[in-house]
């Protein structure tokens, strides 16, 4: 083979492996946000939550969730099937992801790819269920969730589903899933804390709304900041492709434009915390960087980097408001995951119109809106089924003295709270 | 176009990209240094100020910063005009950095490499003001500072001015900004400790010193791991290229050299603190690993591994010294920012003589003493404004407080300290 | 040269370079996860350890540890010897590997790379020795372990000594170091543990075993996804080589199993935990995921992602097992270091059997057996020494008062905890 094209493979295989190694490294900063946002007494049992769904979401997505997302010859020509996972000698022929006699970068790196990105779409759910939940139900969620609910869905928008132009000639785009990881995991998370209902003590019967700060602050911080450096992969990644000029440059937007978006997020959100109430908000300044991050997930690539900016920094005053409003309505999300996730998902997917010819305001419409039908509806039965078959909720006393001790048997700071 | 061109200019770019990266890093690994050594009441505001500083270094830099630092057509012709901000189609054809009908990277994936290193240099400040600055008033100098103050200095080394040996003859050699951006930073912050004095009850009436621990030593080591890390983008990205043998060899040249002074810094600082105070001294070891960094960031190119080692090594005991001698003139810095970044900044500067024939001790001072003079003055000028406009300082009471009940409206660890 | 050739070389030698930052990173991860797992009197000194023993490995590598691993000619015609530590001309022309007239990427950054593996062994003994040990005594037995004792063995399996096939037709397969660099570092624990003995407290009179629980759940936890994300590099690097398609499919199956093997771990820690215990416990399926690491990394090549899954989960069902027995037994090792490094580097070893047809069952036994006689026999004769000259152990009131007051003069968290 041509030697050129075998470095050309090679760097773009290295370049989505990189990629990959730094959206999984955003499953740490999902571990971390949510660990600091809980109180203490749910502190240990967020991060085992954070840990098994990332190892289920590997498993699963191996089993089953890859070849239901990718369907396409090639790929489930030889993954996951048994000769596959069994190490038939004929792998080695299918490691490359080919076409028209052209190659591109190994097979086993797009699925190192993509499986991180399902344990991300899981991570959402864990922190808006997060103090009241049974462990083992939520880990049977992630199973049904990461083999099927997300894959199903997936396969819509990147595995030649109905989303892509192409099949119904409707025009969804969305580039590394504002709606297909985002608002699918917040959608997902909706239909559990429906189910589950708020944390005893949050609501008043009286209509008054409880503050439950979180425990570790830095802790929130510091994942922020590895979400935000894992962004990098997530999106940076999504081009697929980084060896010749074109692609480098468009990589290297999409950088520029996913820390613009960022910053953005978290200047607004800092702005409209201390309009609404009075003071900094460290916690709406996290959240404000993530909303950045989700809203220019869907389109990094056609916005000018002031563009990119001001998308970022709508996100970052919609989660304020979302957070105020969904708090209203008495729907009880400790990290805010919802509204990142969901409320800037929606805005995410709708604002590839302001800088994308190909999207239209119907397209990404019917996007959203097949997305989250599919998502929450299939959630919503297996939540309830797992509710029927093993509850999902702890007891009141268990929920009072943490779930710490009721699902892990321990404690995340033995000496540093006074009980 | 020639395909192997087209090859070496997406590796070059990557490589600028991964560097980028790892500097953005270095925001969390300043955040959790800083959040680590003040006291746990000062804790949410100090985080507040590191991700918000961050975010207003990336947006000032972009819309005015850069295009003061980078003059030169090919880049100004447009970035960050207003054609660019707003998406215009010529963008592409300005996308990439050429010289003489070469091309060698994405300017955008240079962009994005510069940008972190404003927020770097910010990040220096933060640090050295803790627990008793108001929020607002730090944001308003981050403004300043990243928008002008930074890249019009940076503008003498890297942009064509006159520090630049072409120009005026000096040679000013400082490859990766042991003066441009660490003894900035730390200017800027000695010109704000003075305006606002010392914490409360740092220094008794009598001369006594009262050390003042900080809350979280883990996170103060692993923010110091991170910058650690985050460095091995900073310098080694500063060799710009990487694509040939010589640029390969060059670039990992840098790599051993970050390290082993980083090393040296560490094992000289555990040392000097033992014979000092009797004790190995955990804050020590790691401003030692840090002023090791500083002190090699000048010339990581030059010397051998050794010599980087000794470079740190003398890095690791000045800061030691430092520290002790800055709290005897009465200097509060918190997090020992000034001794890191300005003390060793200047001997990473000077030690450039140690290995580089391009460099002249006089050369280096005039570097050294222009930086710091403009640096030092015009943050004394625009801190002095802030302070008459808004005032720099928060009230007694509110500091015995905490600046994060005052600033933030919130407490970083509510179940873990006993008020 | 050719300009190809050229630029093959720049992408493996970055390829390196990105591999051992990931490693090197990993050093944070084995500092927070030890300061998780130890009380938090106890938890500064074993920071302040796990900085200076990165430092120390970096430098006694550099001056002894490289040329006593890797003797061949090329190498050690330029390094460490004098004349390239003291900065001589001749070291350009050294600065590439290669082999019959090809080069194939930087010396420079192949030494970084296995400064960092040295350092990852070092770090696996600190855990074991925690919360009673003499920080001196531990950092001088560093000196002789990284200068020393782990280059010497290491030159067995990849420096062209006998446990290569070449040498004396033994089949003994490591790829990454399950025996040559986790068990040898178990090995080494394993030594200081038993001349150490128990932490007081831990083992009754009456035989009772007395759970001493980690201080800071999240912050081992974060260690811990440091570790699986540094872990890329270190199973990813030890393909040496990226740049044609067989490697870099190469290099993406690492990743995928790397990955999927420490999936596997946490699973079936959990589920195993869960048989024993009746809850879900932290600490196991932390342990678990690093259990399936440390299998995986002997032969992360040859397996199907199934069967490294596979491999992974028997690793996170023996450490639950081999925590518990090292206990029976009254072996106290805090952080369970000898149970994944050393219990399951001899597992991980002995499943190459599995996969690979180059490795056999009496040749995996030689390679283990005689890695670790040498690495526990040299350990145990060191530490003896060291304990002779000045002692291994704090007085009995240190360890009662916790060593950060002994050993550093400081606590960590000196507003968390009520003494």
């Amino acid at each position: 083979m041509d030697q050129v094209v075998e470095l050309s493979y090679a760097l773009d295989t290295f370049y989505f492996l990189v990629s990959g190694a730094l959206v999984m490294w955003m499953a740490a900063g999902f571990s971390m946000l949510e660990a600091g946002m809980v109180r203490a007494k749910n502190t240990a049992e967020i991060l085992t939550k954070n840990i098994s769904l990332y190892a289920i979401a590997c498993v699963m997505y191996m089993l089953m969730g890859y070849s239901l997302m990718y369907p396409g010859d090639g790929i489930n020509a030889f993954w996951p099937g048994l000769p596959s996972l069994l190490g038939s000698a004929d792998n080695a022929a299918a490691d490359v992801i080919a076409s028209n006699g052209d190659i591109y970068y190994s097979n086993l790196s797009d699925f190192f790819f993509q499986v991180v990105f399902v344990a991300t779409a899981m991570s959402i759910v864990s922190g808006a269920v997060a103090e009241r939940m049974k462990l083992w139900a939520f880990l049977a969620f992630a199973v049904v969730m990461t083999g099927f609910i997300y894959p199903l869905q997936g396969y819509w928008n990147w595995g030649g589903g109905f989303l892509t132009a192409e099949s119904w000639g409707i025009g969804y785009v969305d580039f590394a899933g504002s709606g297909t990881v985002h608002m699918a995991g917040a959608a997902a998370a909706l239909a559990g804390v429906l189910l589950l209902g708020a944390r005893k003590g949050k609501y008043g019967d009286d209509g008054s709304i409880h503050a439950i700060p979180g425990a570790n602050m830095p802790l929130a911080t510091l994942g922020t900041f590895i979400l935000w450096l894992g962004w990098f992969g997530f999106n940076g990644g999504s081009e697929l492709k980084l060896s010749d000029v074109g692609e480098a440059n468009a990589v290297a937007l999409v950088f520029v434009n996913t820390n613009m978006a960022a910053a953005g997020g978290v200047i607004a959100a800092l702005i409209a915390a201390r309009v609404l109430f009075g003071k900094a908000d460290l916690t709406m300044a996290l959240n404000g960087a993530l909303a950045g991050l989700v809203a220019i997930t869907a389109q990094p690539l056609d916005p000018s980097p002031l563009l990119a900016t001001m998308i970022g920094a709508i996100g970052g005053v919609l989660v304020v408001f979302s957070i105020v409003g969904l708090d209203k309505m008495k729907i009880d999300d400790p990290v805010g995951a919802i509204s990142v996730h969901g409320v800037v998902g929606i805005w995410g997917v709708m604002a590839v119109c302001l800088s994308s010819a190909d999207a239209t305001f119907i397209g990404q419409l019917i996007g959203v809106a097949s997305i989250f039908a599919w998502v929450f509806g299939a959630s919503l039965l297996t939540w309830f089924i797992i509710k029927k078959v093993m509850g999902v909720r702890v007891s009141e006393e268990e929920e009072y003295n943490g779930v710490d001790i009721s699902e892990c048997g321990m404690e995340a700071y033995p000496e540093f709270t006074n009980k």
